[in-house]
């Protein structure tokens, strides 16, 4: 009875769009605006870093082979002959018997190779008591002990993070290439459907799947092409997706993937590029189109809002997040099924559930409806080989 | 020996943090905008939906009456009046032995109380043969089936959902009231730091901080606000947090916290407001200071970058999300330690490690170096009541 020839499966639908190849594009950004962008490139140390040898406490700067043997009963003597400022270009030197205060961070002066911690000295007017030996490189970087000039800081690849924003603002980078960030565009298609500022009439009703697919491509780490609404009309389907791929990496349209004679978004992908699969073995989501046109993948999502949602999280979610080089972070939790969920062999089930106290309850609704969108804690997926769960059944929950 | 003479735990330093009131103030935002914030009220459907009946599927609006009976061998015979249009404001109605096609989403024509499905159907000429009998209700939705007018559709204290979005602009709420995302002032002090356009003389080091503890606020879910880089001057200084106090809902102030003398920045704290810990039984990060300005919680960062951001990571993180009222994602790896961590009792230790194939080696660094913070891939955090952990012990290693 069905008017899907060939359904596929799903793991098939979501490798079919992957083998399609997205090349990203590299883009120079500010640092300032880098952070969780994934680097596109080896970032190298301009220069030595520190840049000049620092203490790493507050202390004295010492030459260490005059604190041989100092102790608690016998500490060394040495004369201070000042403190070093934080910032200061002209630190001076020392040499034996001298000392110099210098506070963390400061720089080292000329001949000093050790700092003595604050702890473990006494002042006497200008003569500093020091009550323990200080070794050779104690308690101060060399001025290239962080990195060298020329050494990887970051490999290219990476999602850039707080901490490494600051090894860039060390080194003066102050622009990185990172990766280009994927723009998918929307089209929402129907002849009922307006914008969410308008009133509807009788019959009419406001766009829904538009704003969840920009959110959710949000949450891919992808930045969504709004191309509002377009009635289901040949021709001016026809010029919105082209326009969508003059401007995005992928083409999203929810509506008109059904098999009606009206609906016209499967002819129309049909017409500018290839059909790789019409009918996918998924419940909600059976009539979703996946194509691809000029190189760039086309999903043509269906009308019900929880489905296309649905639809999203299995498919759509892989391929932006390949195409993002983001993992969307999965929250799982496990619970016993409240009542139990049937499905169809070779069928993908993704039922939304609410969950309180380690019980999932699924939520069954007509298709159409949206509630089970803001009541559903998240939701179960019944795999292909399984016939479903029954009423008590250990499920795992992944949480929205 | 310490110089920190009352060093509490890092829990009673978040607990102190946490007991200063932040009350989050309402802001409404356009729908657009709302993504990922917080609800600060119940929102309330503004009328039934979807508003009208209507079918969800393809197939013939039917008086439910006139199939009772129907089979593959007796189908029922029905005459179509016609299509109803995707859309239109005037379906019409229908009466016994009367069917009308209804696309999915297509309004109901009065006096039809069900929808047979295309599949079970057939057409003659304008006669339908129906051969299965249809319920009254089946396949459509009634007008305020998924929400009546005034029902609630989120709760208040909800971080918003792509999928929730959907159902604002089902119902045409075109702003929500929402908290209000705090800002928190971020000042570096210290003589010696530069911008991060600035080329340092020797001595001067480019301000890491900053950006750093912008970066994790934002990843927090707070805005971030520079105040840039003050001398460490009182005078300066307390100019800086008296704007920052007018500016933000709490403050971060790097450098000058340890008890130099020269560290001007917890002499300004208690001059403006009261210190609530001076010294941290936490390391790196000792000589961290939590204060309070005219309610507002003000923490001093150490200067050093490792340190100041495990500090974040324990102190800052906790009331941040507090504020924010959103959570960061904490993924945990098992790992054996590759060797051993020795810590003191009654201090939390945050050890950055390096994970390989389910091995974690920890990566022990003079504190002033960067380059833990771009080869870690997490920490092992050594609680206050452990003496450190041994070689091959098995801990868990916090992701960044």
């Amino acid at each position: 009875m069905s008017r899907f020839i060939r359904v596929i499966p799903v793991h098939e639908a979501v490798s079919r769009l992957l083998s399609i190849k997205h090349e990203p594009s590299e883009e120079l950004v500010p640092l300032g605006e880098v952070l969780f962008r994934i680097s596109n490139a080896d970032i190298i140390a301009p220069h030595d870093m520190p840049g000049f040898a620092r203490s790493i406490v507050d202390g004295y700067a010492v030459l260490s082979s005059d604190t041989i043997g100092a102790g608690e009963s016998l500490p060394a003597m040495l004369t201070c002959t000042g403190r070093i400022e934080m910032g200061s270009a002209v630190p001076g030197s020392i040499v034996a018997g001298e000392c110099r205060y210098v506070p963390t961070g400061g720089m080292m002066p000329e001949g000093a190779d050790a700092v003595v911690m604050i702890e473990y000295t006494e002042t006497a007017g200008d003569q500093v008591l020091v009550s323990r030996p200080a070794s050779c490189g104690e308690n101060y970087v060399a001025a290239d002990e962080d990195f060298r000039s020329g050494e990887v800081i970051l490999k290219s690849g990476h999602r850039i993070l707080p901490q490494e924003m600051g090894v860039f603002a060390a080194a003066g980078i102050l622009s990185l290439p990172v990766r280009r960030i994927p723009r998918i565009a929307v089209i929402a298609t129907g002849n009922e459907i307006i914008a969410p500022d308008q009133v509807p009439l009788p019959g009419q009703v406001r766009d829904v799947n538009s704003i969840v697919c920009e959110s959710f491509i949000r949450q891919c780490g992808c930045i969504p092409i709004s191309l509002g609404i377009v009635p289901d009309e040949p021709d001016e389907l026809t010029a919105a997706i082209l326009e969508a791929v003059n401007q995005a990496d992928a083409i999203f349209i929810s509506g008109g993937s059904s098999k009606d004679d009206r609906d016209a978004t499967a002819r129309v992908i049909a017409d500018l590029g290839c059909i790789l699969a019409h009918g996918i073995a998924i419940s909600p989501g059976k009539p979703t189109i996946i194509g691809e046109i000029r190189g760039k993948p086309v999903i043509g999502l269906p009308g019900h809002p929880s489905s296309a949602f649905m639809v999203m999280r299995a498919i759509c979610a892989p391929l932006l997040q390949a195409m993002s080089g983001l993992t969307l972070p999965e929250q799982i939790c496990s619970a016993t099924l409240a009542a139990g969920i049937p499905s169809a062999k070779g069928r993908e089930d993704y039922i939304r559930v609410k969950v309180r106290d380690g019980v999932a309850t699924p939520l069954f609704s007509k298709s159409g409806l949206l509630h089970t969108l803001v009541e559903s804690e998240g939701y179960v997926r019944v795999p292909a080989e399984s016939e479903g769960f029954e009423t008590g059944a250990a499920v795992e929950v992944i949480l929205w």
